[in-house]
């Protein structure tokens, strides 16, 4: 038995335990809440010897961002635990039911998944926010970050276990991964018979990896390859003002859109519009030729794969459209499925536009931006699901739940 | 480009118009329905071509009953489809939705999955079953059924296809694939891109190659290792005829069960008495120590196997256990999760067995023969899930669906 095998075999007794757990799991959240105020020093620490690593490395200032801790941060993170303490319990709720002509009463319940196991990137937060998650659905969760992080995330993982440990639930509610070498990432994909599920979370390659090679089920999160389409009925302010909010107030998240589709109709009148709102932040354009007529040549000539990139970048690629149909076609075409929005005063092309277009979140006159569990009301999220099977868009704690089917007799046989 | 990836082109093709299909695939349903009896003659043929290869490779008699075609099946099939016409459409229904503090209205709508695959053994009604139920949530399917009935499921599958496209429709809402050795198996595993969720139906083997192999997610449906626990409190008549009934009302089916455990408190009044019933169809017993003890030689010494054995036979294993614990933890570590049932008069040992015992249906009281989508009033059903990802328990019309957030504004930004 591996390392890997035993964790999943303490994964699974202890949510044996979480799934009956009930109100014990808050009281465990917010006394974890209160350890990572108190050890915030200790985490920092720890944090500030992955930053000098890094460093060493040669690791880019953006990245360095992403890794870096403050009080600040860690308060954030004991909020962000509160916050899922104060939820309503997902497990053990009666999503429907009936008697039978038989007399046998049958209710479906949600109970927990089981054991959850989390592979991300470089972001320490990642390990608070996904283990309260997990835990207040009443699974078990296996973490396995990023190497940058190791000890940062070693430090925060460690205070929570001892945490709910001290309210009287298993330490191994909690686990990280000591060995972030690929070889870990490869084992955990192979670990059915102890995980229920394997959630990615960071870049396009690491998502595509585990996608292609996990043999426990997989939820497919977050790869956003979005547009905008201005509609030949649009309002063209409220258009370059989407645009301009979808593009650039986080251009390296998911819902951040890579492409606008403008109707020619508009065409002449809109894009010099946009453009001179993008220019403030210096965003580059990648233009088909109608744009590159209508803009001129600081517009850089659109190639095939401009369709195709999620730039997570201060670029934008631009392409003119004939119709609504060319416009939807193309989406269907290159989009991941994400979030996708009309900017329209037609009914018509609004209404069609919800029911063609196949996404996770589909908007009218709207920024795309909203595609975040907070945004929709559904609490702290886990992962942008872009798959269609179990949970589609923002995954709060209920998408982290089953079912099962109760079934109550008098002695009835079939 | 592969035959079979062309196939799944035509299957996304088909799925976009079915998406938005409405009343339309009613219609096509009903006249299905009608063309299934009104070709009885060219699919009775093509049947009868299919049991003679067969009879020639020696198949067994038990299998040439589950390939057999004849006028009241083809009914059968015919009046499923009209059954599956007659419910609600479960596309376009808001599941849930609000209003945000921005204004913002988010809606929650069920959608199709898209394309599914289906890969099946001998049975020739499940192409007829698996496309009407597909169709009905607006999904194109690729059905890929056994060698044995080839020419059956190729007549049903033309028939479908042809009605499907009088009323409209794209013909390729339903294909059949006509290689039918492992290696189209294999390649539909890997059809990623085209296919939305691959569901296995079949035995054992089938199910287990199809999880550990496919990189389109799977639905694992149907593998049935069964308990029946007859607590220290139970109704011994109940009992009784809860074992009789759940052994052999149906012993090749999934919900039927494999093993019985008997509370040591209530061993010895109630093993021969249920011994007495199950001697009439001569179930084989396989039990523990001191069930041999208590009803002598004639019952088979169970090994280590015979917990973890589906027998799907008229053979059942019996254990006798010192406490519901130790029941409890018997089904745990033997339980495929599919159905279990604790018969028992005892209030608290009954709420402790659904909470505790962890899968798709729990039953108190009544025949673990029950998990079934009619019986559990969801209609036909397209298989029984015994995964926790997206479905659990049968798989009804529901359960082949998604959803997509549509989100209105009038210019919202974040």
């Amino acid at each position: 038995m591996t390392e890997l095998e035993r964790m999943g075999q303490r994964a699974k007794e202890a949510a044996r335990v979480l799934a009956t757990a009930g109100a014990k799991k808050d009281a465990a959240l917010l006394h974890a809440a209160d350890a990572l105020e108190q050890e915030m020093e200790t985490i920092l620490e720890a944090n500030e010897q992955d930053l000098a690593a890094a460093r060493e490395r040669g690791m880019s200032q953006a990245m360095l961002d992403r890794l870096a801790l403050n009080p600040g941060r860690i308060q954030g993170m004991a909020n962000g635990i509160r916050e899922v303490a104060a939820q309503a319990d997902p497990i053990g709720r009666v999503l429907e039911g009936s008697v039978r002509p038989n007399g046998l009463r049958t209710a479906k319940v949600s109970v927990p998944l089981g054991a959850i196991g989390m592979i991300y990137e470089a972001r320490p937060n990642v390990t608070a926010d996904a283990a309260a998650l997990c835990l207040k659905a009443g699974n078990a969760v296996i973490l396995r970050g990023g190497k940058e992080a190791i000890r940062s995330n070693t430090a925060i993982a460690e205070t929570l276990r001892k945490a709910v440990a001290a309210k009287g639930l298993p330490e191994d509610s909690i686990q990280l991964v000591q060995d972030t070498t690929r070889e870990s990432s490869v084992a955990m994909m192979g670990l059915t018979g102890y995980l229920d599920v394997l959630i990615p979370r960071g870049g396009a390659g690491l998502i595509r990896s585990v996608v292609e090679n996990s043999r426990v089920p997989v939820i497919e999160t977050g790869v956003g390859n979005c547009h905008v389409y201005v509609d030949g009925h649009a309002d063209l302010d409220m258009a370059a003002e989407i645009v301009f909010n979808a593009k650039t107030s986080r251009p390296s998240v998911c819902n951040a859109i890579e492409t606008v589709l403008v109707h020619r109709d508009v065409a002449e009148k809109f894009l010099p519009e946009m453009k001179r709102k993008l220019d403030e932040k210096q965003v580059e354009l990648h233009g088909c030729p109608i744009t590159r007529e209508i803009l001129g040549d600081s517009v850089v000539p659109a190639a095939e794969e401009d369709w195709e990139t999620e730039y997570l970048d201060y670029k934008l690629a631009v392409k003119v459209v004939e119709s609504f149909d060319e416009a939807v076609k193309h989406i269907r075409n290159y989009s991941s499925g994400h979030s996708e929005a009309i900017v329209t005063e037609d009914y018509r092309a609004a209404e069609r536009f919800t029911a063609e277009v196949d996404a996770a979140a589909v908007y009218v006159n709207a920024s795309t931006r909203f595609t975040d569990g907070g945004e929709f009301g559904l609490g702290a999220e886990i992962g942008i699901s872009t798959q269609k099977l179990h949970a589609r868009g923002p995954m709060g704690i209920q998408q982290l739940t089953s079912t099962k089917f109760v079934i109550k007799g008098d002695g009835q046989i079939r």
